[in-house]
């Protein structure tokens, strides 16, 4: 039996001091202590391939910076997020910004051409840029044998040193996968270039040979998953092909109740085979109740110190 | 000023004067009446077309007679879902079934081969079938132009009357779009003949033109989405080249705070375009805070009366 | 293994009906099913003891008349509340009233005089009838010997036949406890007389021994917690000194997570001894995930059928 | 316009170089670094009475030494809590310890005689040490003016320097209030002390004359809400009697939609008072939506750096 000690709060604390502190609390804290934990044992277990899942509109509220470390520690797998999170990544690469608002009207916000995501907007005119940069870069995307292949052409299409995920990913060779490209804001600059006449044809399926594959061939898997929505789902889908996760971490405020995937605890995976039998609930994976853009930034700190 | 009226239960109502009575009291039961008064407003409107988006595991839940249902009355005019309730839909067009479960040990449903979704399983074996339906339909699957039609031909496949979802999008002549389609079931049978070598390409881009179409032409456009994922954002996305929707109904139990597309108010798509500025909040358009599978047979119990 | 059967919606249906088909499907749907199947066994049960627990604003939101009938019914041991219900409760059976308001600015709301409760609003104005009656009913109070007796007298004081939760409970010699009473605009009301040098006395503890008395006395015990609140925290308490619950029904929306009794599963209490150790999930006791504005006139009007 | 800076974790990181980074973030990391300007601008404005109120059950899961650090600054000039955390307090002052659990059984814990929250636990034979404390101060307690006399009289009966909220308040001199305190085991022991004929009479109302004396004389106040329930609704309404507060926080996990008071955001307190018409949202009050033992740590953290 382990007591509960109370968190001390000290001057001038280290995150990794609070975290600890945390790990031997109640509730929540214990929670992000415990998946602090896991994550450690993730990225140090040379035989585990890590699986990386973003979704939520992470790179708008900031998140960027993280996954591009995290990417570039080199212990990142595959890396599966949302178009839009794609999106947002290269309009700041090619020079677009996000703005915070506090408050605002909606109807304003559409007359000045402002587009709201929560508690942050872009300017609508960031379209102009993502155009120019589809325009110039089209040839080179042609011949993508499938949306991975397509991402990587992105990144390679980008600046050498670009502060992007799309880049990091291209220069880390790390798989970056998004199955939903086309409900994106890139895949409105394909839908554009289409109708104007110059095709491309990038194939749906084939992108689950390459995850898959990874999953299969993997000796040992973990999970990270912000957010669920569909990159946690194409994850835990390939898993089916693997010996099942080892480890896994999941962050997200969405209800197990009304069902769908994105609110599933971890635990639910391991009677899909997708999480092993095997693995211990809280020692080996867990479920974080908190919004990622608070849950990530300690956790990363955490695994930095 | 309007007095909220107390809700009177009288023996053996009808679901209809429920809601009636819902839609004078506060709260959530106020916007479950309000959604109703504004759904039915969306579906006699003859200039309006109707998106339905649909997310969640709503078909093994239940929802599915539901749904058919709604896409009989010939009122929907675009219908976007996740692969996976395709999946489960074709499941069960081909006689498999999904079971309750009211306690349950993970591991031993693994062993088992039970896959378990929240208070829902199925057996793993239901896969059988899938792999036989598409061993036998293959060839006609081959030249599909995109998704939509690719789901098409999976319908046209299923016999007549077939009490399904995707059959009824055929024979009703109903837009079936599902951005995700690789990430589901049926994915994984796309895979399974692949990698066998019987290659089929479908374009993964193509269905924008077609959505995008339809929200273009639209005169006026009506939303009801229930739950959020791609389906929501897919649609979304798409009225950005309407006028915005005019009419709006929203069922989920994602929070807004942490940003996500599923959980963002309607409100927040008129910056973007995607609804009306003149729409009404409670009027036009309407956040139903409710697990879909409570709050969706409520609504269409009101419309049928 | 219990096949699900997908809802299916009729012309002119029956809430009974409607509600007898959710409890074959799946998630949210299946859970009201299950929580009326509970309630009716719990109703009609002879021997069992059937402890009530509301909180949250329900009076403003319009559930008074239900509780009512439910108070009526004479199938309710113990009534517990909040100070804010049986405030709102005395507000209306003096002539006030509630409004509803879809949009609002709380600046103006505040200028106006007009209470915001979310979607809910009443005057300030109605404070100055609470104060009449007070006034005029004070000497009455005098000699309350606890709150319970105290909420007795005020209902007494009110005219025969009110429509009204405090009057029921005294006609129908229901005990209706609120130990957070001076949390509440009855509260404010006391404090008004005290503050003139009208003293009156009640004691904070004696309502203890009675509500423990009837858990002790108790064959079998029944919960139904509409929210959480000290209501249900104060019959668990009770329960504690009794067998344990044989049933029990929750309506909640908040989350287990943070710790809080409110959002604590009926489970819990099994450990605790206030829900009996054979009590048998989704059987003997269920946890209802829904906004009870919704919930509640759905099983009332299930169980009036 | 202010432009979205990417959080960036650097090594060995302080929590206060994380937290200034998160308040320049979106989402839910920008509202944790909000919270943390508003609070050291109210602990730091000497004309502001801040009011803490602590819901939920904190002092189980490890907050203790954080309300107590926050006491003993003497910024925090009322506090109100629930009768739950101060009887969890009294039992480890009185040498009684609470427990992790990360997997449970409740019949099994039920049997062992331990009392689960969430996932924390406390031997059930903690109550013996808390008879004897009640036992050998019972006479102390005999004429204790009302509930926030008699809490005192609990803290001075501890030993000096005792590690408890109870005897900080005590010694500090800070107003501890508890409306609820018969809703608690703090409340049993009373209960078995006059069933066994040894009598006590505290007031109900006779607490809220100091609250609302404190409220009305100050010249500015600030609220801090951990959770909500009571501690949150009896800080609000003695607000009315005051100015408005001028600063707000509040940390919380539970939904606005059913009309709670706990979920209700600080904004609607601007209707009835208990806030400034002049306040500015997420510059002088802010709703943080996180589960408390993660925010609160932080924020203390961020304080005291």
């Amino acid at each position: 039996m382990k007591k509960i000690k109370p968190i001390k709060i000290k001057k001038e604390m280290k995150v990794s001091e609070l975290l600890e502190e945390m790990s031997m609390a109640g509730f929540g804290a214990r929670k992000i202590g415990g998946a602090l934990k896991i994550m450690k044992k993730m990225l140090s277990d040379d035989q585990c391939k890590v699986f990386l899942g973003l979704a939520g509109a992470m790179v708008p509220a900031g998140m960027k910076e993280i996954i591009i470390d995290m990417l570039k520690q080199e212990k990142i797998s595959i890396f599966v997020t949302t178009g839009a999170n794609l999106t947002h990544d290269l309009i700041e690469a090619l020079g677009g910004a996000h703005y915070s608002c506090d408050v605002w009207n909606d109807v304003d916000f559409s007359k000045k051409g402002f587009d709201r995501i929560h508690n942050v907007f872009m300017k609508n005119e960031v379209y102009e840029k993502l155009e120019e940069f589809f325009e110039e870069n089209w040839e080179k995307f042609q011949n993508s044998k499938n949306i991975r292949d397509f991402l990587e052409k992105i990144g390679k299409s980008l600046p050498e040193g670009s502060n992007s995920i799309l880049r990091t990913c291209y220069e880390k060779k790390i798989p970056l996968f998004c199955p939903g490209i086309s409900d994106s804001g890139i895949g409105l600059m394909v839908w554009g270039r289409t109708i104007a006449g110059k095709k491309i044809q990038i194939d749906v399926f084939d992108d689950m040979k390459e995850i898959i594959d990874i999953a299969w061939s993997s000796k040992k898997s973990g999970v990270i998953y912000i957010g669920g929505g569909f990159p946690k789902n194409f994850i835990q889908q390939s898993l089916q092909f693997s010996k099942g996760a080892t480890y896994g971490i999941q962050i997200t405020t969405d209800r197990p109740e009304p069902g769908g995937s994105s609110g599933a605890p971890l635990e639910e995976g391991i009677s899909w085979g997708k999480m092993k039998q095997e693995a211990k609930k809280e020692e080996d994976y867990i479920d974080v109740f908190c919004d990622a853009t608070i849950a990530l930034p300690l956790l990363w700190a955490g695994v930095k110190s």
